[in-house]
């Protein structure tokens, strides 16, 4: 297969290349790549806006991640920021930077990726540029999205009382990653060797092709139910219910045994002796949805597939806890995932 | 001095630590940083939305930038976006990656800088994260601003017999970063030497700390001139003029004579043995502004400081021109800066 060296390309040339086949979902998306900036028409609602810059080497090896994956879960885990607003995501920004090792069929597969998260999400990319890195790739995304004010979840509405829910389950990305990083291991010491993948697929999808939970956001509007305060699950559910805790000045208990572990993730965790929990209560990038919901609200949700009860919001003074499930009490401590 | 390592931070706490001394400026930043997105209010003005990605090696030389100049020079050339749209830069995030070789101090400096062109331009940071990077220092801006849909500014509204109109001067940022590559070269080969640039202050700071034409966007609202077309100077006038001519279907010629250069830069590029009207046409990092201008308009700003008229908008067909002092026209040429 021949390539094409990025050089051949001019900086604008090269990112109208990338994005010509990209299509406009929103009347609101005014303009988009072309100009100095993009125009969003914004009514009455409020604009979300979140960003994220991925490093290669730090936040995804290239040797186990397609590039078309990449693409997509850079916007997804943008996308998912959005949802932890209960609002929807509409446009994003992309930029680039890459060594020259890259070839410009490189850079479609990644926006090939990128192209089929938007048209999934329904999401507008209205700017973004492309340039040379010293080394390795860099992705930085922005998104943009939009709610009615009095529809938004914050972090910091968490009451005592209020019901903990999770959507989906937990530790699967982690136990993806693991599993990715040994057969790379093994690849790597001898590569005659097949990695050993399809036994664990849903594993591996899960770190690989995550998605985000906008179909929570809409069946949260079609019953009826506003979180008192929602986060996305990116860095680990201890991690991720200690910003909670911090910005609603509560604490709160999880109960172990009510975790939702997929069965392939169990599995996987015996393989690697691991604790299922730990895994769920610390393995990131699930870009599931952690809720705080009203115990009057949640018969709403209660029956409804994909919500699991995992504890309770506690007065500040009581910490934040984990009850396992002999009915013992321990500190919860956030070990999330650290870019450092 | 005492250095303190980046991984003596958190994630999290790294990030509310270096921007905990902003400054909220609008009542429309309801959410900044400390949740998974930012919430900013909208009415029935338009959103506008740049991004830009700037790459230590590639976009700029950590041995002449210091590093509050660089947090400066990234929110400036940012809100030179909004400008050029005829919009006001309201808020910003930033990422950060860099690899361990940069101290938490080096960080803060950087943010120093972030943070005087955010007090000086009112501009509201919003979020933003930082991580590590394998190599070198890398910053992702976003920047958010507003309009009335009717006093937006595009690329595509040029029309033939509009005056084409330039504010300030140009081509010193190139004359500056010439002298700062001849001096480091110079301290390269011999670092008793001292680096000659007290004469240059002028140039060196056009390159090292630019400004936003904020000022002559209220100056065009007050005496009501809404350009045709508008574009900030960031590639160089040839290069940035062309987007103007393929966006709007036009043609152009510029007149040699007539560009606005500043006595430094003059001096300087008869020691650098360079034509000084290269120099304006081709040096970029100015961000100056190219307006185009209905002839019946010009005369509210004709008299103004600040703005120097240098051609006209023609036909397509005439194709896009330079003429010389002689009267003899050639074909412009784009060559501004390429980070290829």
């Amino acid at each position: 297969m021949s390539q094409t060296e990025v050089t051949q390309f001019g900086e604008f040339k090269l990112i109208d290349h990338l994005t010509e086949a990209f299509s406009i979902h929103h009347d609101s998306t005014k303009t988009s790549i072309g100009d100095d900036a993009a125009v969003v028409f914004h009514g009455d609602q409020d604009l979300l806006v979140s960003t994220d810059l991925m490093v290669e080497g730090i936040h995804f090896d290239l040797m186990y991640f397609p590039l078309k994956h990449l693409g997509y879960k850079a916007v997804v885990s943008n996308v998912s920021d959005i949802c932890a607003m209960n609002g929807v995501a509409e446009q994003i920004t992309v930029s680039i930077a890459m060594s020259n090792r890259f070839s410009v069929e490189a850079l479609e597969e990644l926006y090939r990726g990128i192209k089929t998260a938007c048209d999934i999400y329904k999401i507008d990319l209205i700017g973004g540029d492309t340039s040379s890195s010293q080394k390795g790739l860099i992705i930085s995304v922005t998104v943009l999205g939009r709610q009615k004010p009095e529809k938004i979840a914050y972090r910091s509405g968490a009451k005592p009382g209020d019901y903990i829910v999770v959507t989906g389950d937990l530790g699967g990305a982690y136990l993806g990653l693991q599993l990715l990083e040994r057969e790379k291991l093994i690849f790597l010491s001898d590569p005659k060797i097949t990695p050993q993948l399809d036994q664990h697929k849903y594993t591996v999808e899960r770190f690989l092709k995550p998605e985000a939970r906008k179909d929570i956001i809409s069946l949260l509007d079609r019953v009826g139910v506003k979180p008192t305060a929602m986060i996305d699950l990116s860095d680990g559910l201890s991690s991720d219910l200690m910003h909670i805790c911090r910005k609603s000045g509560v604490g709160a208990v999880i109960e172990d045994q009510l975790l939702p572990i997929h069965p392939d993730s169990k599995a996987l965790a015996m393989e690697f002796n691991l604790d299922p929990s730990v895994c769920a209560l610390n393995g990131g990038e699930d870009y599931e949805l952690l809720l705080c919901v009203d115990p009057l609200e949640y018969p709403k949700i209660q029956y409804l597939p994909g919500f699991s009860y995992v504890g309770e919001i506690l007065p500040a003074v009581e910490g934040i806890k984990l009850k396992t499930g002999s009915g013992k009490e321990h500190p919860l401590e956030a070990q999330g995932w650290v870019h450092f």
